[in-house]
């Protein structure tokens, strides 16, 4: 997209020193330029949008203060970034991101100098700031770096590592507090409360208790007191926590205001040691559909700018994330136990429906896996039967809470981990490629991988009959259209499922890719087996394709190293047994973003190239393939 | 150990029951005999000492004020346990803790009703207190739920999360916040400034200050400062922290007062509603040498309580911290770019050497793992070279920042990883049974395991200067008692060693365990490689024993699932060679405490298990080991 005829002034701006060519009274019309070209981009291309549009006045303001990338800008998430990578010579491709070959979703080391620190978890660019004002600092280097943080992104522990470490130290940092009452969802836990507690007068506070009972937070009543209430929090300064914490505080100033930004970042640039600078600003600003609907607009498909979003037309096929949202519930209906936890992913983790029918047995602990984790542990303690429903990427912040507290103490605890394996467009951050592997290697643990919806609806109530830690992962998006059965069923613990006898060759396929082996076992006539667990592993299946075949291919969207395919192999090591094998999944490198049939290619795991990889390693088996295609 | 005589009170509570027959005026003297019985106890056997010493009036209010074990106390970290074991029917065990077949040395739910939450790392007790009380109130139980935490364990991101959910999800819970001011080494962070700066009065500030500039922490005078400040804290009421993350606060109160703890735990027991008692201890509370000493005393070896702890005498062989100690000191001495991390883990880490001599390059983030590996991932950015010196099993409290900061972005970071495979005396909690399969599925990763202790040195000057991340895991205790080489020698990366050239059989050793395959190699006449690298695997060296022998074993102290050998079986698949292969590593269970022979021999990674194990698979090679010991 070329930013032509109506910005004037932002079609000039090639990088921040263009920007910083300009006075400050200029930059509130680029700020409008911006965020109108931010709206018309993202709406024809789809992305990252009101994180974006909330920031544009402060993206501005940073790079027209501060000189990137001599001083460094650390992101928080990245959601936000879209502005920032707009100003810093990403303008004409700011449609291309998030598409293969395109620019990454988040902030990234390798597309640009500007991009100071990676990203696309939360919580971490206050450690990161620190990590770089300090060693900045030892070397007499005197380069500012500024970490620009959601008050959301602030409830994960690690940020509080990073305050409380950041505070004693000492480092030159600025830490750009940007607070605007969400994360994806709304904000929950105490910290919120306290910021709103300690910004709000008695009466708005009263007026928000009200407001709470009488109605909810998305009828237009509800939105325009939480409104009411944001611009409310000038009337007190919350410096209490980050003072203490050991940061200078600033603020709050409105983040919309370009000349009380520039004002307060001219002040605090120069100010040693640690310092907070407190700015509240609205998800979305600019435009009011965003505005209102925070959650539905934080990332959207293309859609028409006048018309705003199109009602989300209901494939014809349920996501992966519907089945476990139904599953949910219809669980939920059958015993009074089930409990429901999520990290502040209601809407990405499918748990709208049962936040509403079970507000009770619902914990949103906000971007908090760690506690999310060890919080469903002493649920299980005291009887409860707790679903963790996670992403995959997001498990690995609570990796040693799901050993320390959950396998290791063998609590019954299931974990619904969404977003497993190729994820596509969010990129290397968000890919679900390691599950398998830091999993498996943990006793007591079962690990299922579903390989069409009615399966993972199976399994899913198998995980949670099963009196102990048990992790079922599946893939974003759709999956085979499978007909779902209403009933909970379960699934007997450790057995695989023999799709197709052939001859000569076998195949193991754990997971997501059965369609693609199935259509390599036809074009074979190898025989095809869904491994359906990961762990236990049915020992006996895999000992009887060893004894019948000649060779065996494992398949999985999962790191190789270390992944299912390896589990095989050390089993038919442990059992003395000989004989070729391949395994098919990830490889040992990062993958780029693109759609997830592309990183699927990319990777290898597309059916073009798994028949090719096959048949190169075992050509043995091609002349069946040509005898099935003649026949 | 029984306790008889000088225990008349004592030794009559065999369960809290007993305790809780007594009246308030004879708890002094049960805490009196509780404090000497540990004392001796510990004196003789050793264990966790100065933690005990400071929670013996807490525990027995505690047992004496709630009906355990029908309510909850969830202790944290667990160093502190004893007193609790001791009061809950283990009495006589009590000097049997750590052993093999004895007492666990935290509390764990297999051994007793009263242990109602495994731990051994910290900070996981709010979250698990919360959990257990939000399931019970849901299923209508009103049982009491406490947690016990320390203000050092307050550090670590997952207790603030765990806070924060709290205040808003106001569970019926108690949290006892245990401020004595120490974690395992003095606390860090602004956090501890904080509490320090909110409860001194300004002329104990005053004194405060100048005392630290004037003398050491370590002196008399530094310590009786220390001590007045203690003291004065209950002058100021550092509530606001809690109450405004939603706790209701009460304190602070003196720990070691009886009648003041019963009451404020009468008082705090029926409120609803997630409430916070600030308790003032002193570790090592009643035994000077450990009041005065508490680093020194946190934990012990048996000694004579007369005389106190003795001079640690020097054993001949350095242990594999002290390699890292010395290693760390001379390559900061050669470039000023090393910086290192720990997180609160100085003494354990081997890092009180660096700490002295490099103070402006030593970083202790107090508990707080995800930080400190994203504050060196922020660091590499920067162009500084950061050592993140941490144990095995802590590093999974920072697998997220790991992958997401460090590995995903190639950013040069050297982790030194100590506590590696089998720990021993502490337990599962402690065990590093899981790093090589944790890491080595990320790409980039650089992964070694050193079989003595100059290839430790050698490999952290390897990892040190490869420009990436790497990591050097390697075990607890002493090793072979090589001579250490001065230099900072490198290895190159991803070649192994040929030790012995063999026929037949061919064993590839991964780090500690090359003694022991040294031996059998040398019984059987096979080839022995130390691989080194876990990653990047020596290709050339595995395929050239595939092709030369009849049989491959792998041994390693990491699971064997997905660990070090399923790598080897990997590789072996990819290059499309067949032959037979058998790991051995850790089995597919948790380990119980031990020493670390008994846990290695439990393990079946003995030398006469590893024999055994190699001759029933491969019973052919037994003859030359018959004839190996005519000849």
């Amino acid at each position: 997209m070329k930013a032509r005829a109506p910005y004037p002034l932002l079609s000039k701006i090639d990088s921040p020193a263009d920007l910083r060519r300009l006075s400050d009274d200029q930059l509130p019309a680029v700020a409008d330029e911006l965020r109108r070209y931010l709206i018309e981009a993202v709406a024809s291309s789809g992305g990252h949008f009101g994180s974006g549009l909330g920031v544009v006045e402060l993206t501005v303001a940073l790079h027209h203060v501060f000189e990137t990338p001599v001083d460094r800008l650390v992101w928080d998430v990245g959601h936000q970034c879209y502005p920032h990578k707009i100003l810093t010579g990403r303008r004409d491709r700011i449609t291309t991101i998030k598409k293969k070959d395109g620019l990454t979703p988040f902030p990234t080391r390798s597309e640009s100098e500007y991009d100071t620190f990676g990203v696309g978890h939360s919580s971490t660019s206050i450690s990161a700031a620190v990590g770089m004002a300090l060693a900045a600092q030892r070397k007499g280097d005197d380069r500012k770096m500024v970490a620009i943080i959601g008050d959301g992104a602030a409830t994960a522990g690690m940020a509080f590592e990073a305050l409380n470490h950041g505070g004693d130290a000492e480092p030159n940092v600025l830490v750009v507090f940007n607070d605007n009452g969400m994360s994806i969802s709304e904000n929950v836990g105490a910290l919120t409360k306290f910021m709103a507690r300690a910004t709000s007068s008695a009466t708005l506070n009263a007026l928000r208790q009200q407001a709470k009972k009488a109605i909810s937070k998305e009828s237009a009543i509800g939105r325009a007191v939480s409104r009411l209430e944001e611009h409310a929090k000038g009337m007190f300064v919350p410096s209490i926590l980050f003072e203490e914490l050991g940061f200078h505080y600033t603020g709050p100033i409105d983040g919309h205001n370009i000349p009380q930004l520039l004002a307060a970042l001219r002040t605090v640039k120069d100010l040693p040691g640690p310092q907070l600078l407190h700015v509240i600003t609205a998800k979305g600003k600019g435009y009011a559909p965003a505005e209102n609907g925070p959650i539905e607009y934080h990332a959207v498909s293309p859609f028409d700018p006048e018309a705003g979003l199109a009602k989300k037309a209901k494939s014809g096929k349920p996501t992966y994330t519907d089945i476990f949202s139904d599953w949910l519930c219809d669980m939920a209906a059958t015993d009074e136990r089930l409990m429901a936890i999520t990290p502040a992913m209601r809407e990405g983790s499918g748990l709208v429906r049962f936040s509403k029918e079970y507000p009770q047995r619902y914990f949103d602990v906000a971007i908090a896996e760690q506690h999310a984790v060890t919080l469903a542990a002493g649920m299980a303690c005291e009887g409860a039967k707790p679903v963790v429903a996670i992403y995959s990427s997001f498990l690995q912040r609570a990796y040693d809470q799901a050993i320390h507290d959950v396998a290791l103490q063998n609590l019954d605890v299931t974990f619904a981990i969404d977003r497993a394996g190729v994820v596509g467009p969010d990129g290397a951050t968000h890919a679900g490629s390691f599950d398998l592997s830091f999993l498996r290697c943990l006793p007591n643990m079962v690990i299922m991988a579903p390989a069409d919806e009615n399966e993972c609806r199976m399994m899913l109530s198998t995980g949670y009959e099963y009196e102990g830690p048990a992790a079922i992962r599946y893939p974003r998006g759709t999956g085979m259209g499978t007909a779902l059965r209403p009933e909970l069923d379960t699934l007997p613990v450790g057995k695989a499922e023999l799709r197709r006898r052939g001859s000569d060759l076998a195949i193991l396929s754990f997971g997501a890719l059965l369609g693609t082996a199935s259509v390599v076992a036809e074009e074979l006539d190898a025989s095809l087996v869904n491994m359906r667990f990961v762990k236990p592993l049915d020992v006996e299946m895999i000992l009887d394709m060893a004894r019948t075949h000649d060779a065996i291919v494992t398949i999985e969207d999962n790191a190789v190293a270390g992944g299912a395919g390896s589990a095989v192999a050390e089993c038919l090591a442990e059992n003395g047994v000989v004989l070729p094998i391949m395994h098919l999944g990830l490889p040992d490198r990062y993958l780029d973003h693109g759609s997830r049939e592309e990183v699927l290619s990319d990777a290898g795991l597309d059916l073009p190239s798994v028949r090719a990889a096959i048949l190169r390693r075992f050509p043995q088996f091609a002349g069946k393939a040509s005898m099935a295609s003649a026949s």
